[in-house]
């Protein structure tokens, strides 16, 4: 059965809600075959009274399968629902990795309450990974990994995975410990398919494992694991102890995370994207970027007051100064987004920093040209004044020019200085590059003035 | 051996190069058991005469390994280098997917030229991937993917990936199929290794597969592969037929490629983020966008032209234009930020759009209010006037405030209306808030000049 559209999705959601009311046993029947990430959807289509009949249907094992599919504020609703000891039968059947992510997001004493409850062994590995500091390879990694020493033959090792198999996160990538039991190679079951069955996994194993280091922020894993196209990255701990693992589905999650982090940042919204916090919250998060900003807006508010006396002379500058600043603005972050996405995808090295510099250079010259002559076709039609078009038509063209280069200039020098990029971001450029253009408008309006 | 740091790996290379100039054997026994990734890396550290030397010692279907990893540049230059009967081998041994990609990348002329001498069977593949729509699941799908039927045991299939599996791109999820090659089920070869070996893939495999049609748009295939946390997934023609999969590594890379992308759409660059293409090509892209947006600041031109009398008035109002209207910018995009963000990774939906604008028209009043105050302090201070000082504190409490909601209103509508997002970047709502902004401060500048 393919893909399900939407109609065909709620037509079928019905029909499990029908017989989760109607037929416990056609229910179950139904229901288990489906996809973790189908369970969690059709879960959280369930209303209270319904949720009760559900809970009923099903062993603490497979809703612990419901559970790790469910954002976090379904899985806080479904533990309420639940008796404690139902609860902490959940946690246990988790992965580790899933059990501490959502332990993390509740208060100290209710997750001190559910790990005392939990079997002591799950509880010591759920422990372990809220110990590490988050965003790092620890915090993110599995303890469900399979493990074993590189003196058994391939076909002992496929025997092993039949009974440890259906307990770990992922088979395909089988980590190579010595006694000690430091990471010394690995070996994929798809090298184990198709050796010899008698062949041992110490001729199968590659020894030049890339393992990460338990505090290695996640970003740094993602981007091994991207370069690589690994399914997983073994993390060691500072003995070289076998500790973890991270897998390509919680890199996505990562990048995903990243990504719209970056977001932020590029828009004066560093740390403060959280959809779900008060606008208290929300204002205090946010405030400091918005006051730092206007205060650089206190410089450029200087800047024109230097020129008063040119600005009441035509008053009529002032009009354009919201046209000169956007435009710069605008080119300022195309290049920055240029540049950004350049050293994001590693094609930028290639092409030479000077090079680059030149080519925005060289762009912002040619898109100036466009703008101002067509400022200085329309700005007659509408303004009646030659004058104000030659000073507008110049100034766009500068401050285009020069808009380009400070655009793609800035995160080059940071990322050079491996400093954070977070000051690159779109309103410090579009700030300077305000404060650059202004001056370039108002010299050239002085200018010009004294000529009539 | 863990990953080396970057005087290591330096080292290392320098170690191969010597290799490579002075001891046949020794390299290829060290260079062979690389990952294909680091082959490449070291590839790309060889100069002119040492690349000769390089291409004597592999086979070709070593180096087809090497030039998987390239980027386009180095493929370029290596096929410069070689000739073609050799040229042609290297292309046989690829992917179809990695052979179709470089192809794309080449004049019409020189890629016939390559498919004309490869294998007829590998060229059909290439030529079929070739034809798709690019971005679509079509595109970016790979041929070498592992199909059974249904009427198989366990070990019959285990035995069939030990002949089959090296050509694989994975052999982790097997696609079933029916006598007309549709796809009906899907096992992971988890399922087969921990699978008593007589039982039939029939009552292994789940008919429950997730699939997607070869026009799928490679975003949405992407979305699928993290909702599901697949490892890849099949790709069907419209008559239901498994014509290719697409893997997750290949999925990591759009999703980076994507996200890149976002940036471009946020800052005015869609579609004008590529840092090879000429000056002149780059202005030619993006121009557009700024000469677009320069007609929107004309409209701000003809806003503040209106209030020329109010500006006469007081020349200095001119001087707060840009922090008023950087300020409504920057909470405008804060909220754009936070709302594409809270759409990208789901979180909105649980919170309610109208509880979301009423956060955000809350924060952008307290924001606001902040702001306000802090140049109800300072204007007075440097520009000795209470009246700008009231006037500018008032515009930019009501212009925050309008700003955020807008910042947050129009994304919600575009993904409501199911638009495209580009409408909501950033300079676009900027430009709707500077607007706003400027009227508010003038109508407020000459109330309040009336009543003095």
């Amino acid at each position: 059965m393919v893909r399900l559209n939407n109609d065909e999705a709620d037509r079928f959601h019905l029909h499990l809600h029908d017989l989760l009311l109607n037929h416990y046993d056609l229910f179950r029947n139904e229901f288990l075959v489906l996809h973790p990430t189908d369970k969690a959807e059709f879960f959280s289509t369930l209303k209270q009274q319904e949720r009760q009949i559900f809970y009923r249907t099903l062993t603490s094992e497979e809703m612990a399968e419901v559970f790790q599919g469910l954002d976090i504020l379904d899985q806080k609703n479904m533990l309420i629902d639940l008796d404690q000891r139902y609860a902490s039968e959940i946690l246990n059947h988790l992965y580790a990795d899933d059990a501490a992510d959502f332990l993390a997001e509740l208060d100290d004493t209710e997750a001190l309450t559910l790990l005392k409850t939990m079997n002591l062994d799950d509880a010591k590995d759920v422990k372990e990974l809220m110990a590490y500091p988050p965003k790092t390879a620890g915090a993110i990694m599995t303890k469900e990994f399979i493990s074993l020493t590189s003196t058994h033959t391939a076909q002992e090792v496929i025997e092993q995975l039949r009974m440890e198999g259906p307990e770990a996160e992922t088979i395909y990538y089988l980590y190579v410990v010595n006694q000690a039991d430091q990471l010394v190679g690995v070996v994929s079951l798809r090298d184990l398919i198709t050796a010899q069955s008698n062949e041992l996994v110490e001729n199968l194993m590659s020894q030049r494992v890339v393992s990460v280091d338990s505090s290695t922020n996640q970003e740094e894993v993602a981007q091994i694991i991207k370069k690589y196209d690994f399914l997983a990255a073994p993390v060691i701990n500072s003995d070289g102890i076998l500790v973890g693992i991270v897998t390509v589905d919680d890199i996505i999650d990562v990048l995903e995370d990243e990504a719209t982090e970056d977001l932020g940042d590029f828009t004066a919204a560093r740390g403060a994207t959280d959809i779900h916090v008060s606008s208290f919250k929300a204002a205090q998060l946010r405030a400091p970027w918005i006051v730092l900003l206007m205060f650089f807006g206190l410089i450029t508010a200087g800047v024109i007051d230097q020129f008063e006396e040119t600005l009441s002379q035509i008053v009529l500058l002032a009009a354009f100064i919201p046209l000169l600043m956007g435009s710069a603005g605008n080119a300022g972050t195309q290049s920055l987004a240029v540049v950004v996405r350049g050293l994001a995808l590693g094609t930028l090295e290639k092409k030479g920093l000077v090079r680059t510099l030149l080519r925005e250079f060289q762009t912002g010259m040619m898109i100036g040209i466009i703008c101002a002559l067509a400022l200085l076709l329309i700005i007659p039609i509408f303004y009646k004044s030659w004058i104000l078009a030659i000073i507008v038509g110049i100034s766009i063209f500068c401050s285009l020019s020069v808009a380009t280069v400070i655009g793609a200039i800035v995160p080059l020098i940071i990322n050079k200085l491996k400093l954070d990029p977070a000051f690159a971001s779109g309103p410090f450029i579009t700030t300077v590059n305000d404060i650059l253009g202004l001056l370039i408008y108002f010299t050239i309006a002085t200018s010009l003035l004294e000529f009539l």
